[in-house]
């Protein structure tokens, strides 16, 4: 089936989206406030249509949030008035628990979405075709969303060869909490940790003679201040309980060191040289 | 200057030494304990001549232990019988003050020393040329060490094109506690602690959904148990010492989240972000 899909923020998601769906034939209608967005994102066949006005949306089937979580719920109050009466909205938001408190209740026709995808990269500049490919896209619908909405939600989705699943958004938040949030903690410490040592010269020593494995162990706790923060602000209640679940562990591991139980150290490694195949 | 470099264990480090050692001339004498290994380093080019018997060592310039740690102390009672007057010796475990300790005072003429290169491989097929290219090449010697013997020692590690670095034994254990061995333990407590989850199901989703940011941070957490056994066991105070010093930062982090301090939160990124460039 050939919709007509607005797109509501032309960044990395929603430009990579608005690639896909138009090479799977459907229409696509971008929005952004900024019209050098709007003139790039017509320019690499982002967009059929764009416009910095949301009233461009009026004849879209479906419209989808790619705005950052900071601005989703301001940019709803201008966007419903200009909805058709049976218009499906949902978002991108990589948080739904607070996005779909805030939406479902005033639109019931909202279905809460999460692509899991990005590069390093962020803007128009940045979208690419098969972003999304083999990625999970994750539906949060509540009790009350309309099956057919969750549908159509879930075939644009496959439309770009995600995998789709579907959970409640506070497992969502919970599981996103263990394996995309925590991580960013885990790994920013390692590296403030080590700064924080109280001989500089050490410090010196410890940069020259790093390797992949601190590259690694690092890497996304070196990533932007920004996406963290909005993580830890978006997502408070479950990073603090995946944070200390977390510590727990930790602290397990220093008593063994502690108290030289190789045996219970080793079971410990076991464990998670077994289990890590499983998140991969 | 060519010279005549005996090797003690043919695995992953002492097979490709070898193998870079003859390539630049110098003859290499291989003692391993198993006959079907001497045989392989010879057919692969490894040594000169190999045998299992420490004898063969009699007429080497220069002698590298490169056993597992913990056979090392062991090795040395036997090893030095065969050495001749004006012999080097040199290691290359991961772990140095223990090992300096144990073997400096028996034998003035070593240089503890550390070639920081590896691959997930061991053993005699496993090695391959150019392992240490550009790669850190750390140096220990104390304040009774010879200097013709440092010198010796670091020329041999600048024809394997590594990068050589000196300090203490207590400066290089705790450098690799900070940049090697606590990784280990954050990254293989980020599964432990996911695993921990109370809920199965959610373990599972959380699982489906993990993608390349775990990935990172939990790859050396899910390596070989056993060698992160070896580094809790050989480096036990500095490791704690470097545990200590992340939860505290951990606990800084944590704090920050639960008091909603993003102020101080942001700025903590920002610092991960600034200095992660720097171990890299």
């Amino acid at each position: 089936m050939t919709l007509t899909i607005g797109i509501v923020g032309l960044g990395l998601i929603g430009g990579s989206m608005g690639l896909d769906w138009r090479d799977r034939g459907h229409r696509v209608l971008g929005v952004s406030r900024r019209p050098e967005t709007i003139e790039r994102a017509i320019e690499r066949g982002a967009c059929d249509q764009a416009s910095c006005e949301l009233d461009l949306l009026q004849s879209a089937d479906v419209v989808v949030l790619c705005t950052p979580l900071g601005v989703m719920t301001a940019t709803i109050d201008h966007l419903l008035p200009h909805l058709a009466d049976s218009a499906i909205l949902t978002d991108a938001g990589s948080v739904k628990a607070p996005i779909v408190a805030a939406i479902a209740p005033r639109y019931p026709n909202f279905v809460g979405g999460h692509p899991m995808a990005g590069t390093a990269d962020s803007g128009i500049e940045a979208a690419l075709r098969g972003l999304f490919v083999d990625r999970p896209y994750v539906l949060t619908p509540t009790a009350t969303t309309p099956p057919a909405a969750i549908e159509t939600v879930a075939q644009l989705a496959r439309d770009l060869s995600a995998r789709v699943y579907q959970t409640s958004p506070d497992r969502h938040d919970r599981a996103v909490a263990w394996i995309s949030h925590l991580p960013v903690v885990v790994s920013a410490s390692l590296i403030n940790a080590c700064l924080a040592d109280a001989d500089p010269e050490l410090v010196a020593i410890a940069q020259s003679l790093a390797s992949s494995g601190f590259a690694d162990t690092s890497r996304v706790g070196g990533g932007n201040p920004e996406l963290g923060l909005m993580m830890a602000q978006y997502n408070r209640d479950e990073l603090l309980r995946s944070l200390r679940g977390y510590r727990a562990a930790l602290d397990a591991a220093i008593d063994e060191i502690d108290r030289q139980d190789w045996t219970a150290l080793g079971d410990r490694y076991t464990a998670s040289q077994q289990a890590r195949p499983k998140f991969l």
